[in-house]
């Protein structure tokens, strides 16, 4: 990897963004209808390389089975509003409600009220019901307490997530829990994140994880890079990661998937996170920005950059659309942020790929940030 | 052919934009009357290096004429509203008092109307009566069923163009149009496009076409870029084909012209596409955004980016002037918005280039993109 | 380091500037609990690493207790109002008031009144009363002249500071001060500068000096790139120091700090000067944007671009809380622009560095500047 | 130098701008008293590295003579307003008061007025009566024709300018002036210019200029990027010049001077021209951005980017004070635009330089554009 000497024997990498990335196309251009989105993670299939991100302005137990529907699937944050509360509905409104003055300070009261264990298993079960695959995310300063409840839901498929994993975590008591062990114990299937260098993402494949998300303050509402200089750019981060991937395939025979969270807004987005190497995406804000959308117009994030000011700032994004309209159109607009999976499908289409893999190995041009 | 890093083992060629690029004048400048706009595409000559683009809001059936007049080539869209509707002047109109909010869903209604192949002759034979060369654009999906009446309709140039055109395309039932065998065995001059790498470039060459049009997701209107992250700057582009190009007489002893479609808004832009290897341009937007234009102040282009998508949003274009006085003046300004072949003939006789063949080897230079 | 070609045979470096970087985080992560922000210069030990910068709207007499007691130490301008007038608080009242166009003539005006030696004694005095260390900045025109009553005053740590300081002044008349004799002579502990490369700081390091400050055109209210052009960016012209004191280090044994001085704005911009290289921080406008700063809501600084225009323009820096939110918090946002230290643990825990001399040796990466 | 791939087998330079570089200070900073600011050209010697440009906005017969007392030297258009008309002073007035709509026209209207040869004698030798030096432009179109009157007023100082002059120009009766024996055959010190490469200064050196004027394209209202896209940027355009005046000198033991030819607004900018090479700078709009300008508050340049239109856009500029306060001050402010000699002073003092001819070697730094 090329350094470069920011002064007198001090280097840096230089990383890339995904708005600095093209897709060149390859010679043979293809039919959108050939365009196969389906992603596999160990026995499950989805038909759409997507989740929506695990906050209470995307995700509740009453919209999961519309994304599976959709063909993706729907992380519901299990130490969330919907096992802090037996009814969220009244909160969600309040918390829409509020100025931008006194947000912030709210959000952080509503956020105090004690998980109830006892909804976890509510709230998986409700989304078990319809059908829909049950996903759901904790934090991994609660996981141990929390797995207990997490493992009689009967949940799918769980993330574990903060701002920054590691697989190995420093405290001062030195009881960190270590997920190199803790993993590889679990039955049901976990990703693990976020992450962004190369050596974070290796060792988080090697605890055993399905997945690993990755991403740094790269989202909205994400403010870590501003707040504490740390991060890395998307494009960067995820091809990364993909490096490790294919050394962790190599060393184990397993192919651990990479799902980038965050940071992306259109359908160009979501097409080159995956040509840069991810198996699937991860939507926050592009899904809060919506008519039907839990956050009513408002979208937080539960990944705080620190452990005192636990949630990102709440914001207001303007609705593109519904949900489903987001994700699978329809759409009679062009501008890429209605219909993101069926601009996914003419991205690959028009440039000559037919399946997540090979698209994944597309061609990539970088381009100056301004003509994106 | 440099290639970058963007992360461990993953690279991208950096691709550049007109506006990063300038002209170096060689050592000798020349009067402006010395220099030599004209150009010759398979027995045709035309004065000027420029197209129309087969757009409803830049060309007519009644406004050919005058582009030939000036020296260029108006080409009219043989999918458009002409070939829709007996009568498309009241449409125009309407879609010019179109809301913004209403626009886009209206437009794609009044294209839901069936071609009328007979008014492909009609049109054609209107632009011939007036002595003009006649021009006509298809799409590759349409091609085969209208060419009957291309063909009897006498049309002197035919383009076949979408937004990314390959030669070889892949359908579900294996019934795509072979380009390579369909172009060979007409007799019209072909130019098909658009397309943006080296491999595109030489594969349509290959098929016989007389010219490749080059660009994607550049232009005023385009969205390709952001709707699925597909695309390659303009200058470069055009560099590849023109490395394409010199392969392809290598190997054939025929030279195949490289029209330049798209992104390009002043007279500077126009020179610099020529420097790079552009032989001509395909002008949108610019003729568009014209007193006189058919869109009357509005612009949409007829290549989608999807199937089901098949315009552009609408836009609207601040008129700058008439369409001749965009082309070749007068201008008593000098922002090079107006009199493009005017400022082209200065740009060559101030860097000292007499003919465009010349030109295409002048020496370039990479300026920071905020000062250009 | 890499020169790049800016025309024939002329050649320069590329600087890079915090914005510009970010920092990786390593593969294990910590409790933000057990970073340790404590740092030490000859004999002091500060709990934070961050200066109070010696401008008359940031530091009092008054205020340096304040925050001794936070852990960093606070510089008075011991030639500013409080050692030029027996009550500065009405001037800063009025500058406070001062219209836009007045102000910076008035400045000037105010400024103007001789600096009454007995004052210094008097200022440092009161500071050492309180309990807390006291810091003073004297120029270097004047520290020969005031240098018996700065002894008198016993104060603890001198600040030599103008623009451009260099460890050999050429003047007209030849008796221009020697720092490295001067500096050498004194027993109080000195930090010197501003300088920004290897050169000039390697020779401020030899004149005995316990840290030399680095930073120049880069703070808000200065002006000297706009102005004449001179200065280098704050990430290069750390890592550059950087390199000079491991020389001196090696050539000496002695270990000499690096202050970063001026440009940073948030905790992230803190977390990045530290890991190019800086021991600490000297904060002027983020101190100066607050309710409770001697300045009101105004920030001028004492270090002028030229001799005929000692001060800076004043400006007006919206308030963004108290000093001590803005270095310690609490806060209740999350966009690095209150507790500065808090975000910078933030930043050590989660990338995973435990002291600031381990943080130096953070990996670093360049980011496209508009997404930083 | 280094030659960037644009596209497969197409390559370019990297040219650089003023503003993306900075001036590196040395280890020895002095006292701004000790800078020399003086400039010869064939026997005459100026204080002030200076020229007004020959624009009638900038340079009337009635204020070049403070631009001698200031030291620098002002250049009168000989084929301006005062060179058309006995008294210019109405037309002036008029031009101010032009709304934006109709200035392009009626300017080009204004100078159709042919220029009588009689006011050139008549111009120059009211220059020469107030003791001031005479310089005055012409364009290499006139300067056959107007070359008896012209030594008949006994001008000191000849400009020879246009947009790209070259030292051969290709005209289509091939009757072009012949630069290379035009100069060489005259007794006055000849100035020409613009032009931007190693190979067209060379070749003007070789013409027995004096000096060259460097720069196309650069200056406010010169739009020959936009226009037709053509120019290099400054920084590179100096430093080319550089090299081949160091050639020319290798070859003839002839010093041909470099004059920096707009594009240049700030001190800074003007530090930055002379540390990149420049010998002098020619100043256009900051002369004419002040209460006495004769355009009162209007630009305009007779270098237009076309024959047809002879002269720039009507711009309007903010006056930033007198003409002197702009060049030589006294200024309150720092922001760079009052006083470019004083900072020009005191970027060599701070930076270490006493002589131009010292400071011309400077280190440079390349900086990220938007942090300038």
């Amino acid at each position: 990897m090329a350094e470069i000497e920011i002064g007198l024997g001090k280097t840096a990498r230089r990383g890339f963004g995904l708005d600095e990335l093209t897709i060149v196309p390859s010679r043979r251009t293809r039919d959108a209808e050939l365009v196969d989105l389906a992603w596999e993670l160990q026995g499950f299939r989805f038909e759409l390389p997507v989740l929506a991100a695990p906050c209470d302005s995307v995700v509740s137990p009453h919209n999961a089975a519309a994304f599976d529907d959709m063909g993706g699937v729907a992380v519901l944050d299990l130490e969330g509003l919907w096992t802090r509360y037996a009814d969220a509905t009244p909160l969600l409104a309040e918390i829409a409600e509020l100025s931008d003055e006194t947000a912030s300070a709210r959000l952080q009261e509503i956020y105090k009220q004690p998980v109830d264990p006892d909804l976890i298993v509510e709230r998986v079960r409700a989304i078990r019901e319809t059908g829909a695959v049950s996903a759901g995310a904790v934090t991994p300063h609660r996981i141990e307490e929390l797995l207990p409840k997490v493992l009689e839901s009967e949940l799918d498929l769980l993330l574990i997530r903060s701002t920054v994993l590691s697989a190995e975590h420093v405290t001062k008591d030195g009881e960190a829990l270590n997920l190199k062990t803790f993993i590889r114990q679990l039955d049901i299937p976990v990703l693990a994140g976020s992450c962004t260098s190369y050596q974070a993402a290796l060792h988080l494949m090697r605890t055993g994880a399905a997945g690993v998300l990755v991403g740094v303050g790269t989202g909205v509402g994400a403010t870590t890079s501003d707040t504490f200089g740390v991060g890395v750019p998307l494009a960067t981060a995820i091809a990364d990661a993909r490096a490790a991937r294919m050394r962790h395939l190599d060393e184990t025979g397993v192919y651990v998937h990479i799902i980038a969270d965050g940071g992306m807004d259109t359908g160009g987005d979501v097409a080159k996170a995956l040509a840069c190497g991810a198996d699937a995406v991860m939507l926050g804000a592009p899904l809060a920005g919506t008519t039907d959308a839990p956050g009513q117009g408002c979208h937080w994030t539960p990944v705080g950059a620190r452990a005192d000011v636990p949630h990102s700032e709440r914001i207001r994004i303007p609705a593109r659309g519904t949900q489903r309209e987001v994700l699978v159109g329809p759409s009679d607009s062009a501008d890429g942020r209605l219909d993101l999976m069926g601009a996914l499908r003419a991205a690959m289409a028009s440039s000559g790929y037919e399946t997540l893999k090979e698209f994944q190995k597309a061609e990539l041009m970088i381009i100056p940030e301004v003509t994106r």
